[in-house]
């Protein structure tokens, strides 16, 4: 019987940057540590350099304070882009990943730290963490969706972990937004992906300043080399016309996903996350105006829609959380009073 | 302890037919029974009529052997449309039933019968008869798509029935397939609901053929005084051109609806029931190869997409899994232990 109430390690395998932390069993990190993933070394570096970080993160935590001196982490979760097989525990390609596969990340954790080791998809990982321990707390269904390079997101519902028939949970970036509109990652066009990552907000946006041209209409954007999403809200916010209407359009597409949400599951409580929602306001007071008029009125009067707690250690806290499931999990049943040692 | 293996009660409240039925733990039905609902009588005189058919049943049931001569039922189940309050008990005003604005039908069932009574939304609970004893037997996560006079449906998710906060589950029918087209039930425009009900079809087709005058093309739909959607299908398998495009349409909107509840809950199974689906393969065929193509390549893997198989029993049936659901639910703990008697 392992205890639950003690700190687990969180490995999130980002495409950028390794982060690793201990977490508790009240969701606090001890012993944070990130450095670059250098896509160009090859998983076999990697994940040793991952390995070697979380058994620095937890003599950090130690040192800290979050371990007692001879307490050890109780298990491992590792949060990582898909695709993957969270049931087998292997990395099967990560799209951020290139070369990865098939790395058995599961049986390498064990091996190295000797203890239980859990797999999942990052967006899960993530949906998990901000139920357990952010924005969800005491909900009950909860589905959380994340707007960054792309979208993605996952959803606690009556409590469990949603994995689904595939093992990814859900794709949310997949939603039909706006039939035979933009084409996106997978095989349909008009998706909320297409529209409402970071990287669709930048591209719609240099695309609206390309059209200006001979419509004597002007942008700040203009001025720009590149334009980010943050350019946009911050543009729309300042009251620019052109980023009013890219950000306008956003939000509208974005409540057409999660009205679509909120009449399919009901949930208690939709969470945002990713680096598009620190436009906070600006998103988040048109959205919930737009999904609440829209949605059916039970779903509509049962739901909140609110802001990720978790910011940038939703990875390693989404990994802990995951590791914590781990751990909840009935034990395969003792052979001991079934069957005779041979 | 209540026996689960004993046969429950099932009652399905219709706005045109009451219908009830024995529910055996395998899901056979025995003594099934049904007559007009008469909404004029009103709900004391219809309650009373519906009680006393299930009383009939129960009979029926035992002169069929279903039912032991001095065994009784070990539940019953009522489904009824919504909205109501499952979790309390009441009816609260279903729209096929005006006047029903406050019918406590779990109290009055209890008081009845002496026996557990439990209530669910009808679309919800014809999922879960079809997960426990229809198409769904032996999935997980299983989807159910309702296409008669509206849209609804239900899911169980991971063997859970999917109840929501709201209590309704899921309105599937208010899932956008094209955002700022028809209007329909409810406060969205351009719903599935709008365009796949046997309702929204009928209408359609009778618009395009109003739409015909002067284009100097023709449809057999023309000679028909009012066309049904049982029409357009027929119309379509004989190849009528107007029929056709009606039918495509209708079958590529609610292909978008099935690929975003695979995507969003990546099921093992979506199961399509009610009067529209009688189509069989003019239906099914092409929304599978449509369903498949759009929807992620893990969860199109992971699902397959079936007719229900329970006709018109569904109701029946449903309401009967839902009794089972009551009677397999943790009894409250006993306080004998715990506290001594005063």
């Amino acid at each position: 019987m392992v205890a639950v109430g003690r700190p687990v390690l969180g490995l999130d395998i980002g495409g950028t940057k390794l982060a690793v932390g201990v977490v508790s069993a009240d969701g606090t990190v001890s012993g944070f540590l990130a450095e670059p993933t250098r896509r160009e070394e090859g998983h076999e570096v990697i994940v040793r350099r991952l390995f070697d970080l979380g058994r620095r993160s937890i003599e950090t935590a130690r040192a800290e304070g979050a371990l007692g001196a001879r307490e050890d982490v109780a298990a491992v979760g590792v949060s990582c882009g898909g695709p993957l097989d969270a049931r087998a525990g292997v990395l099967t390609g990560p799209l951020h990943l290139p070369g990865w596969d098939y790395v058995p990340i599961v049986q390498l954790g064990t091996d190295e730290f000797g203890l239980p080791v859990a797999l999942e998809n990052d967006a899960t990982a993530a949906a998990y963490g901000e139920y357990r321990f952010g924005a969800g707390r005491g909900t009950s269904t909860m589905v959380y969706l994340t707007l960054s390079t792309g979208v993605g997101g996952g959803a606690v519902i009556n409590g469990q972990l949603h994995r689904g028939a595939a093992g990814n949970g859900g794709e949310y970036g997949q939603i039909s937004v706006r039939p035979g509109g933009r084409p996106g990652f997978g095989n349909r066009a008009g998706t909320l992906e297409a529209y409402a990552s970071g990287t669709a907000i930048a591209e719609r946006a240099t695309e609206a300043v390309a059209a200006l041209g001979g419509t004597g209409r002007s942008s700040v954007l203009s001025a720009l080399s590149k334009i980010r999403a943050e350019d946009v809200s911050a543009a729309a916010r300042d009251g620019d016309e052109l980023a009013r209407e890219v950000w306008d359009e956003t939000v509208d597409l974005l409540a057409s996903a999660v009205t679509d949400l909120v009449d399919i599951l009901e949930p208690d409580l939709v969470v945002l996350g990713g680096g598009v929602t620190r436009a906070g306001d600006l998103l988040l007071v048109p959205l919930r105006a737009a999904v609440l008029s829209a949605a059916m009125p039970p779903a509509a009067a049962a739901v909140r829609i609110e802001l990720a707690q978790l910011g940038d250690l939703v990875g390693v806290v989404g990994a802990g959380a995951i590791a914590f499931d781990k751990l909840a999990e009935p034990s395969p049943p003792s052979t001991l009073t079934s069957a005779p040692a041979r």
